[in-house]
């Protein structure tokens, strides 16, 4: 089984993305081959998802590498630095997009003597592997998750998390769909998450598809799932991971935190150690991306649902306190607080292994 | 300034609405006749709000006895019994139907001895009081509102419970309409309220006509709010208040509450004193309504947005801990904790003044 949200075409000029815009109503593909499509994709959120992003960012950076008809390596690996820059501005806080795009970076740069044909080889065989160690990295995510369930939890979840928001297994609900291949009946719930409702077109297509049961609310109902005893566990995402353990995620993250705390139920948070960035030093350093009014007021609708003159604050994402969180599910482990000094730790073991 | 939203056509014989199901685009009056319209306009939520409802039960208890071709005042009283049950059916959940209805039925009883035609117009008389005290009593909560904020703080609130929602004023809002009048500067928070977007509609929709400094949120976007400090205060509305001071409300009332909390900041909820159910010991005696899964799915939307198969949990209230409430406001007074005896005392004084 492979990845088929985010791949590369056989001929190494194109990315190909599903277009997650047109879910659940349409299953619609593209062949991106520009910069200003990549650009887009990104921006729009065709694709979305820290990790999808990041490999689409990868995958990218190989696709300009291998279109480009500079004849030495100085000048392949100056226009690709130009195209990583304006790659990198589509979408400021997503920390695997400049994680796979520096990564991308040094090996081009690591390369540099070699030949031209030799650099696009390189940065192919790159991005190839940044989508295996992936796959690789959400089966491990997932089979940790999952020790923190048992067999007939109710789970809620928030916004996109699944494979279509990574590559294989996704991460908040990997452990869901570990669970299912175990013969395990968990009853999930899942957040519509406006404004964007990839809760509805993403995560519950996922989940249903998948054949486990999953029943979707709106994010105002959290609070009433919870207090009827039906959930014993939050899973969630993040779009970067601070080094005391605050979480940026989609808007509505830290309101489901507060919540999971008010009812005694642990809030998990699962993601690969890339979203970790261990140079921030809390959330309050993180910058969160305001986006368009119009996606709260017209967007989806036949209609606007607001007078023109009225005002919207649209964030993006929010910030979770580290206090609020039970634990941090990566590939190596479930971190525990003092967050400070678990993810200290964390990073001295992934230099050792570097 | 007379109430648009809800009255009495002149001749008497119809119930004239603003339907509030096509705003903010289009502003529609009916003009209800027959008990299935006057039924269809309270379940399909043309008419909502508690104090809305209230009157507009009533009015249509007026408009069927003013219809009526009956001779004799039994036959009358017990058509208009038989049509107060269908109608208190529209709606199990809103207190101030049944109640209006009552209050109706007990004045017909009143005068079974009358003639028909003295019957007719004791009614009339009813009903219009009831309107009339309903703008009283706005005023008088709005003012014992207005004492728990000042000049330049921000207030969120949830849901709808402007003019539209009540008679003139409203209730959660009425201090920031008359803050307003007294020149204040509030920056006011609208939670969009999903699935029906009552505040996206309607309450960003009146206080923006009415000049007053409106946000439109997403519902899941009030933690983040009330985390930057924005907040200083939360009104909300409520459908039925319990004995023990427990609320039920719209849908993600709980949620605010419980974020609220969480923040230090004070919620409050308001009201007329005839939203206070004192045979209603707890919130876990009130039945909540479940809503149509397509409210969720589809409504509004060109497509739906999430796949056919997908079931969808759809609550219109929930109920809000008494624990989480810094204060009930009513015509006669803010309430504070302990609820219990302070609601018990209320009933005295009522009691007393009747």
């Amino acid at each position: 089984m492979k990845p088929t949200n985010v791949r590369l075409r056989d001929d190494g000029r194109a990315v190909v993305i599903q277009d997650q815009t047109v879910l659940p109503s349409q299953t619609l593909f593209l062949e991106l081959e520009t910069p200003e499509t990549m650009h887009e994709a990104i921006h729009a959120l065709r694709v979305r998802g820290a990790p999808a992003i990041g490999i689409m960012a990868a995958y990218s950076y190989a696709v300009m590498a291998n279109r480009s008809e500079e004849k030495d390596a100085d000048s392949l690996l100056e226009s690709l630095s130009s195209f990583a820059d304006y790659l990198n501005s589509s979408r400021p806080t997503a920390v695997n997009l400049s994680w796979a795009l520096a990564r991308m970076e040094k090996v081009a740069a690591e390369h540099a003597g070699d030949s031209v044909d030799q650099i696009k080889k390189a940065l192919t065989a790159e991005a190839t592997l940044i989508q295996e160690e992936d796959v690789s990295m959400c089966r491990r995510i997932a089979a940790h998750g999952l020790t923190l369930i048992k067999d007939g939890d109710g789970i809620l979840t928030h916004c996109n998390t699944g494979p279509l928001a990574t590559s294989l297994y996704g991460t908040a609900v990997g452990p869901i769909f570990l669970a299912k291949e175990k013969g395990w009946d968990l009853k999930v719930f899942a957040d519509e998450t406006r404004p964007l409702l990839q809760g509805a077109r993403l995560t519950s297509y996922e989940l249903d598809q998948a054949g486990i049961d999953v029943t979707l609310i709106c994010d105002n109902m959290a609070a009433t799932v919870m207090s009827k005893g039906w959930v014993q566990a939050c899973f969630v995402g993040c779009d970067r991971v601070a080094a005391n353990g605050d979480v940026a995620n989609k808007i509505g993250t830290n309101g489901v935190a507060i919540l999971a705390k008010h009812y005694g139920i642990p809030f998990y948070v699962l993601g690969p150690t890339s979203t970790i960035d261990f140079d921030c030093k809390s959330g309050e350093e993180i910058e969160i991306e305001l986006r368009d009014p119009e996606e709260i007021k017209s967007k989806w609708y036949a209609e606007p649902m607001a007078p023109a003159s009225v005002k919207c604050y649209n964030p993006a994402f929010d910030v979770t306190n580290h206090d609020l969180i039970a634990g941090i599910v990566t590939e190596h482990g479930v971190l525990r607080a003092p967050y400070t000094e678990s993810i200290a730790a964390l990073k001295k073991t992934i230099e050792s292994e570097a």
